[in-house]
């Protein structure tokens, strides 16, 4: 059985290698356009910062082999061709041709073709985008022109188009090589992986690291003198020593069309759960290939080494033979700022609301770990679920707390569909040193129970904003303690009635009015809601997630 | 509705407050025999080391609040009756008979009653045990007793009776301060949340930071002149400045065996899934109630608070008339010896074994993020799986790694009966600073996977130890590269040849013996037992964990 496999990051070697691992009689041979094989591209922002010092650590294999041609063919078993290009596919002659480095074209047979070719990085032709010193983070060789860039002067200016998870991971490792960093976003948020709400409390924190922020902010081009100096946007001219893109990735599916394979509405090569495509012969895996949401069970484009290396077992297996489905994603993603962490499984609020779940969410903001602990860090988490199945659907972390470690939960929760009663009694590991006795997903889901079993009315932030400044007609009752107020100050036109007072102190709120209670992270605020519906109160609200999630300036 | 609540630490307010939460017109009273309510006892080996500065931090809510009869009355509006014993139920007449402070005896008459008695640590009758200087470690008051004692004195011997998670938390704590600690365990290992050979691991590194370990060993008696002097053994003595006590705890039932209701199998009172005892009006939670394993559908005993407070909400809401029920436990635990964590989840391989699963094991070293991210730590794995339904049965993990992150995943999967091939597949959260590209759990279901299919058969580190130990005619075959080895020196009698180059040294292996091949963690030694395999090697066996979890002399 002779297979080729197109493509030499992540799902290429993993497919070439379980494959000759399975069926050692296989003929395998791997075609790379490139020189670097198998090597960890989500390690690139930690190379620019000087975090891992060597190139080639992100090549090894653990214990300090180079993944190159020769440990391939040595170790694992099958030819690679690196420096070498496939520029087209007969699927129905079933060759492949390919040009090597040295320009010399060969056609090569197969049995069952590979198309791992992964993503590209999309680079809008912004006039001016030819300049030098604008780069794209996509490969190692991109990685070292702006390592060498960075060397050779101190405190760049560098422009970061694109507020998403590679950009904001770059933002970090300037700001520590002493760079001036601005991040300019086209829409009203970065970071969207998470909701507005959240990303609002990451904008904070990275603002008060010194990264300025520039949301629903276009470019319009960049100039200079061969070498950038300028970043044009529809708000004005922001000076740039460097920039770099960071707008996202675009499946590589040129090899794939001329092959004839169908491609998917997302764009990327659609693929059964065989990680076939519409030739059955012919497999994809990684970052050029459609993924499945396992929460909607539609078509989505998720791009992650963590997928590949999955997909890739699954269509070795098949093509030995070895029955094996990959049952889909949840678009889990992570990322470290600073010491600030922001993490989400599953569906945010508004694709949620989109695709017509009756969506209830919540928030609950608590220490990690019991707050008697030194080592406790402030986590804060949103969680999304329906109403009417009380089933989960999403979850979303972010502050210094420990954070995967809750959503990584929420993740399996939702693979196995679970409703949020079965979160909440969940037997998760407790001591101390790891977490509160109960764990904040736990509370979370209780605190999700309680609003859908209608104990509890929440609304948000951005719903208490608007009536501080409309200055409407609405109670704001702040039940925090007197040393609380000077910590974090209250809202404006709040009345504080510390919870312990409140039940001899109804007389001073007006029974008419719509009030909104909140604390610090409005547990008690949920505890004076219901103290006040027992008192005969009819219209009374809690601010989800309390002071500590408003993320709006006191005005 | 009239609601008596008997205990006040973890259970007991839970169902307090929750029951005034949802029915603000119930009266509740809430009985404890001792002064302090509602405070954290997991804490207490930190306040003894220091690492929580004051005692009223255990007792206080996140926000400052001292949790006393009085804050218990104002804020969550049910009354405390602490330094009062209830001595008495009638479950007939449904009344309580309760001892004040001051000696005087009431009665007090209830619709619902709820058992939160707790649990009491074992003190066995050992000759000597009434002396000075001997501890238990179950309340503050015990806690403030040691830590006065070691105030008084620097370096002092303490013996720690019983090698469990109590145990090994104040073996820490003592360290810390400076004291010589012995831990003498009367089973054949510490740490029996874990299998053995887990706990060898830890056993190897908590003898590497001073701790003495003494297993097998049976405490006699304790000599002295009124302060205890040494702990008396089988094997024979060992000086001792302050024992501490922590064999185990036993639930708290005589109560409820005077109120008629019925004790189970385990010995802790028997509820239902709704926390009902045997008799409809009395609830229990919390660790005087028994348990139900979720893996087995079997009773179990494992007293946490994390339980107790999930209990506490589910007695409330069905004293509501709410129904909800408690699904049971999986034995979820952690605990941290200085930079080391040791969790588990689920069964034990031999538990799983007793319980007539066709049982399959693996073991899954390697570091818990990206090897070149200067963070990472080396994390050991170990699942138990059913061969017949592929089911995942539990999970354990050991090392400086982070280990309660994947073992809370294993629980989320054992909670919704997951096969490995779907915890394969899980979507985690990835970025370098938290995790590999493949999570450790994922890929210690992928080698958990490949024995299952038959493409590997391990054995583990105790069978290769007898066949070294015997001098058996077997070829341990080391395929580790040279550099390696200088770093951990191969097994005795091992024959080295790195793996690339074991396809041209075929020859150098005999085919009619038994060969075992090894590697780091053994990923490797599973890829050389492919190549041999398919070179016509009829007995290759993969030792599980690789030298990295070979926990015994090199010998």
């Amino acid at each position: 059985m002779k297979v080729i496999v197109i493509g030499g990051v992540a799902a290429g070697p993993k497919v070439a290698a379980k494959v000759v691992r399975l069926n050692p009689e296989a003929d395998v041979t791997l075609i790379e356009k490139g020189e670097f094989l198998s090597y960890a591209g989500c390690g690139l922002p930690y190379y620019i910062s000087g975090v891992v010092k060597e190139q080639s650590e992100l090549m090894e294999t653990p214990t300090g082999v180079v993944r190159d041609a020769a440990f391939f063919q040595k170790v694992k078993d099958f030819k690679v061709l690196n420096h070498t290009t496939a520029t087209a596919v007969d699927s129905d002659s079933k060759t492949v041709t390919v040009v090597s480095k040295d320009g010399s074209e060969s056609v090569l047979e197969y049995d069952k073709l590979v198309f791992a070719t992964g993503a590209t990085e999309i680079r809008p032709p912004f006039p001016g985008v030819e300049l030098d010193n604008i780069f794209c983070l996509k490969g190692i060789e991109d990685a070292e022109a702006i390592k060498n860039k960075l060397a050779n002067k101190n405190a760049l200016d560098v422009v970061i188009v694109g507020g998403g998870l590679i950009g904001v991971e770059v933002a970090e490792a300037l700001i520590e090589m002493g760079c001036r960093v601005t991040i300019v976003e086209l829409l009203p948020q970065i970071m969207t992986i998470v909701d507005p709400e959240m990303a609002a409390m990451v904008k904070k924190y990275f603002e008060s690291k010194g990264v300025k922020i520039l949301t629903e902010t276009k470019v319009e081009s960049f100039a200079g003198d061969k070498v950038v100096e300028k970043v044009i946007t529809d708000k004005g001219e922001i000076a740039a020593d460097m920039v770099i893109m960071s707008i996202g990735v675009r499946p590589n599916i040129a090899l794939a069309k001329d092959a004839g394979v169908e491609i998917g509405e997302t764009g990327a090569i659609k693929v059964n759960q065989q990680m076939q495509t519409s030739n059955p012969d012919i497999y994809a895996a990684g970052d050029c290939a459609e993924k499945t949401n396992i929460v909607t069970g539609k078509a989505a484009y998720v791009p992650l080494g963590s997928t590949a290396n999955k997909e890739g077992r699954v269509a070795a297996n098949n093509i030995c033979g070895v029955s094996d489905s990959f049952t889909g994603i949840l678009g889990s993603a992570v990322c470290r700022i600073f010491d600030f962490s922001v993490a989400r499984t599953g569906l945010g609020e508004k694709q949620a609301k989109d695709l017509g779940y009756d969506v209830v969410t919540c928030l609950a903001p608590a220490p990690d770990k019991p707050h008697f602990m030194p080592e406790a860090r402030p986590l804060m988490l949103k969680l999304i679920a329906d109403r009417k199945t009380r089933k989960l659907l999403g979850a979303q972390a972010v502050g210094m707390g420990d954070g995967d470690k809750r959503i990584n939960v929420a993740a399996v929760a939702l693979s196995a569909g679970m409703t949020v009663d079965q979160v909440a009694q969940l037997d998760l590991c407790y001591a101390p040193p790891f977490s509160p006795a109960v764990d904040n997903i736990l509370t979370a889901a209780n605190v999700m129970r309680n609003k859908i079993d209608g104990n509890m009315e929440g609304v948000n932030s951005a719903y208490v904003k608007e009536k501080i400044d409309n200055n409407a007609d609405v109670t704001l009752l702040d039940v925090r303690g007197p040393a609380e107020l000077e910590m974090i100050p209250p809202l404006k036109g709040a009345i504080n009635i510390p919870l312990g007072a409140l039940r001899n102190k109804l007389d001073a709120l007006d029974k008419s009015k719509e009030i909104i209670a909140y604390c610090k992270i409005s547990l008690r605020g949920y505890e004076a809601a219901l103290i006040l519906r027992n008192a005969g109160f009819e219209n009374v609200k809690v601010m989800d997630g309390g002071v500590l999630m408003y993320p709006y300036p006191r005005g």
